[in-house]
């Protein structure tokens, strides 16, 4: 076998750009892969708790979804037809009305952008723009939102920025909800910035954040401040943005990481899990009132996946035409919770975030680095969040079974004992 | 069929954004396609002369790339890895390497972006600027490149620019071949610019063009002039990249639009029918030397779409393992080219572009979306492109037959006639 | 008279932009002024606590600085040398060095910028950017730079900044001493900003900041306040910039507003008071390992202006050489201080401000302006300041005669009482 | 003598900066000056073929200026009022209005901005944003504007532009007159980019240019080019802005440089000469439509320098009271060119310019480095101008004698000789 592992090693050595990442930290070459098990071409099953960083939040491979798309593309369904009317899209925009937008009583418009996330970022944010003749976007400290240049001014993490070579501009940071400590309320340090006329903090088109910081450390904000920050950006007449791309489509529990807080923001981005079988597939929700676009103002060519489409209408009835998911995931959540908190305690370590979007801060991004390895090399894929890479984060399909999700915090958990036993005899 | 037709509308008028664009061209609810035929819901059939603009180069559901797609979904081959090391990014490498950087004699490494064509050169401008330490970039007028934020700046495009309602920077516009008439060689003018060091013209990071302008109105470079500008990027210490997004993958010909100039660009971009079968794929080809990234410094979810590797890879064995589909191309382009100099010939007008990506000039806008609007009431769906919308382009499959090629001509050459004709009679 | 007062108001009207602005408050015209006053055309005299927004520290036409001034002037000296080497730059330098610099230990380059505050802060941060290689500046709320588009891009006043009429970039605001209240501590928020490297907060160029904010309110930072900020500067590897333009020169005591504070600026600008008699003069002071400036790589026209070299170095000599003036301007300011907290007290209101640059928050920028208007009438030119010009501002020359002094402030005093007086009878 | 020399150089050396620039090329302490001869402290005179750049079109220290001056100090004339009415300043808008406006017929009001040319450039290209909502400004290869931010942009000197470290934006750079050669019409290319909606040019807010480019080369606009460019700015909506800086106030024959030529600029830019006694002074003249500024959007401190109204307004009245000035200017700018062209002749070389802005394209900054060098050997005071600083250029005070013009001219023409013979003798 130690032929065929050298090989691939060697076509991706010569030929794949060094950019890459994941592979990286799970140096196997994968090629199947079915709810939340994933196999290497070896044969060896891996769990996997990262799930295309919540891309695949209804597991590898659905079986009702993969039946859908077999079925579609045996047919001749179209795969490809720029942004024309599609019966595809048709059926997706019907169930995305009626199971998601009419049971909130949501009312918005959905634009097909780009199939990335940072794409469905950079069209609000040129639509907040329009909508208010603004220029300058409010964003957060630790906030993730893509890395083309627009999104990327908005992005906290230094790597990314510095990866732009260039100044980044149109965006003032904000401190997100605890940036500064228990004590300071950071919306009203953004509220104080905002309402002084010569704080230097221009008025904003947009004030956009993520509910749960998913790169940015597993920062989860409190609906409070949530509704203080909508309230601001309202006050200020800034549009409202939530980036719903990481800690959508259940991740929290709710299909919005933001249903039933109270929130109605004027522009909602997603993308990742969207699609529900991990195919590429982004949109920006809008407001119509909001909805001033010229024909093809933003355009792209693979705006509008078909083969996304089938799978989305898919995944969209069978996971949310009622409240049975929710509740499996707020039950695997609460379980969830439970087992990271004794480890946590254990530890003398801090969880962090909310739904099946958590982890631990393991206090370095070394400790946490060591923990993910041992996690692997007993078949369990997991990775880390964070300014430092310091949270071991646990996202695990939703769909998980509870044994596989019981037996692999059991491997999270010897991981932790392993290392931070290691490190306090090391210490010693 | 009233009905029918009245349903979709209105769930799209109800929730799809007013972003939307073809399907004002078209409108109508497509649902299925083979090869160069659309068909919409009512088993009406069109013949499809815009192909995705360029993304359907081997036609719809080409038969050999479904297959292997209903293979690899039947078999729960990964859809959604991030960037890991898949089975099936591997044989898309292999099957890369093999038939077209070997036989070109090419060395690149490999980039998997965002699978957007602005994603590929977002990164490609974000590198163009580490290696070189500069921020400046040539581009050219009537280019076309993306809209997101970076990729936008070097868009020539006034309408999609506006959408950015910011000012865009980081770019200096410099004419294409041709722009200022023929007696004027716009390369000498570059020349002239990044030599004087008061011009004000900053030295660039790369100098960023497309061989042939598909949006910008079919605008053809010379290889003179392309060679020209590769010695201007050369002498200045800028990256010479070509954006062969639309051109690449065999819609002028050969593989890449400048297969065979002698040109040797630093990076390339491609994205569009990449992945053969219109799935979302984009790459950026990176000379060894300036792959100086650091691991996800830029990143994203969709980066390496395992399905389109699938489709990619048997594209790519099936169309360049050797020279016929090229001289099948070139055979039908001169047959093509034959035709519509003809109908230019008729109406005192001009062809435009290269190879199976040419188009006539139809002397405004207004008559081109009239001949386009005339041919689409026959069956035959195709697009306008230029600053003025003024060319009439046709982007077929290449793979369409000769007889359903020369069918959708005739009604192009028709249409000609009948608006042309009318416009005389009217102005008479 | 009549006819006088009409006559330039009619010149004024038709020729002067729409963009002057105290000739609005004091609608005379002026033609002479001594000391601490100043005459209109019909020779009515008025107390000036306004000096040039502290550009007549040394009160107007000082004797000993006119009279060397005339005899510059009358003995053809150079008026105008581009930065030529000449004898009265000469004769400045020496006196800079010896009452300025080394009686502090302090080593500086001296650069002569083009005459404004706006130009030394310019050549401050291009400096700063091109000794780091960074492009960010962090600079504070309510702060004031200058209003050409460098420069602009530091100061906080929204009106200022409004006028670019283009989004002004390379700058994060940060919150100053006091900012959000007495239990926050700005320099920690500003910290914790610097060293998260996901904050979003690109490392800084330079850090800029007033001691006491002249234009931005009159607010006064602790020095514990600005050891923690240079210390942050330090830490991050950013200048750390003190803009003393409007705060030194005495202002607040020592000739700059930091004296004795245990700082170390890695550069300080300055203008308005510095050339004695206020005449265009301003310099950037550079740590020499700072100055990597190639020649004339920031130049101008009227870099090094030799009347004011000469008026300069006359008062440097004058008030510098020795303790007496900075003891006469500290017993001053402690008077004034006295004054101003009984007005204060009455009203229930708040003094702010340090040194001779003091005032009182009159509540509102209709107050303020209506006490101003008031004293106007009395013959007491004064201003406001603020965010929302609510902070009544005594910028009296330093050299104004105790009882000069004490009439003023009778006057302003009652000012206060009546319109105070009148706003509690109207609200009653 | 020797200590003298030896002490300031000592000083300048310890306290200036590293980026002073005249100073390395006339490495002498001047202390006096009068008309066009400068004297070292040694007494040495030197004949002044450079005049400030053009600061000093009347010479230095003009007896009647002077007086004025003197008249002014002496009386307590009020030195600095922000900008407050003052008889002074009435008294230059009343000479300003009567001798330059009236009788041209020309309607502008006067914004009086920092006394720096470029702030009136920042002001202009400010006021150009606000009026047309545009962001985009038009300048020219080899432009200069000043090196604040916001003009630097505009400014094509690479050296000038480095010094920011940071990317200049905001400006698109287009061609000179004669820039690419006398068989292309610059001005027809940018006609044709800004009539292609898709060209990548955006619709500007302004176009600005200098008729006669002082420091890029003594390059001269034909009437017809620079008639061409209004047309254009009218046709695209852009403010028409003449810089005249440098080559205004006399120094081209007119008061204005574009004096006669049929334009009608919406914005004119002054400084340099405009005070007449090369004390800091500079407006931006606006068409009264155009002068929508609130009140102290642009400010600064020394915006209305009362000293250099005084002579300016003298200046005003002492040269262009009618038409003999002009007319004498002419007579020596005709004598001028007839002696470059044989000094040209001789050598085969080029002259450059207008008026009394004229000078000898050397073929290389090194050539023309030594010509300067051998003239100041001899006496002369004489600087390059060009993007290789190869052109010698002569701005003698206009009020230059006859014979301190021929006989500096003499030492110049030997000066070539003996350069250009020795390095003929050198090549051979």
């Amino acid at each position: 076998m130690t032929t065929t592992t050298i090989t691939p090693k060697t076509t991706f050595d010569r030929v794949e750009s060094r950019v890459r990442s994941y592979s990286r930290s799970f140096p196997r070459v994968f090629d199947r892969a079915v709810g939340a098990t994933i196999y290497d071409v070896h044969g060896k099953a891996y769990t996997d708790f990262l799930a295309g960083c919540s891309t695949l939040n209804y597991g590898h491979n659905d079986p009702d979804l993969k039946a859908a798309l077999i079925d579609y593309v045996s047919g001749d369904g179209i795969a490809h037809g720029l942004d024309m009317f599609t019966d595809a899209k048709q059926n997706f925009l019907v169930a995305f009305e009626r199971y998601i937008l009419k049971s909130r009583d949501m009312n918005y418009h959905v634009q097909f952008t780009g199939p990335t996330g940072a794409n469905a970022v950079e069209a609000a944010l040129k639509l907040a723009r329009k909508v208010t003749g603004r220029t300058n976007v409010i964003a957060f400290t630790n906030g993730f939102h893509g890395v083309t240049l627009g999104a990327l001014a908005a992005t906290g993490n230094g790597k990314h920025r510095g990866g732009a070579s260039t100044p980044l501009t149109g965006v003032s940071r904000a401190a997100y909800d605890g940036y500064y400590g228990p004590d300071i309320d950071t919306a009203d340090l953004l509220e104080r910035d905002l309402s002084d006329p010569s704080s230097g903090v221009d008025k904003p088109a947009a004030i956009i954040l993520e509910t749960v910081q998913g790169e940015g450390g597993l920062n989860a904000a409190s609906p409070e401040w949530l509704r203080k920050i909508e309230a601001i950006a309202r006050r200020h007449g800034a549009l409202f943005i939530i980036d719903d791309i990481q800690a959508g489509c259940g991740r929290t529990g709710g299909f919005f990481s933001f249903d039933g807080m109270g929130l109605s923001p004027d522009i909602v981005t997603m993308a990742k899990s969207l699609s529900g079988m991990g195919l590429p597939l982004a949109v920006t929700l809008l407001k119509p009132e909001h909805d001033i676009w010229k024909p093809a103002e933003h355009n792209g060519t693979f705006r509008g996946n078909n083969h996304a489409f089938i799978t989305a209408a898919a995944a969209l009835e069978k996971f949310w035409a009622d409240h049975a998911f929710r509740q499996e995931v707020e039950s695997k959540a609460s379980y969830l919770a439970g087992r990271l908190s004794a480890i946590a305690e254990q530890h003398d370590l801090k969880v962090k975030g909310r739904g099946m979007m958590i982890g631990v801060d393991a206090g370095s991004g070394e400790r946490a680095a060591e923990i993910c390895k041992a996690c692997f090399a007993k078949g369990l894929i997991i990775e880390t969040s964070g300014s430092f890479d310091e949270v071991v984060k646990i996202l695990a399909p939703l769909t998980i079974s509870h044994n596989q999700l019981a037996a692999g915090l059991d491997v999270l958990e010897d991981a932790f004992d392993a290392v931070l036993g290691m490190q306090r005899a090391a210490a010693e």
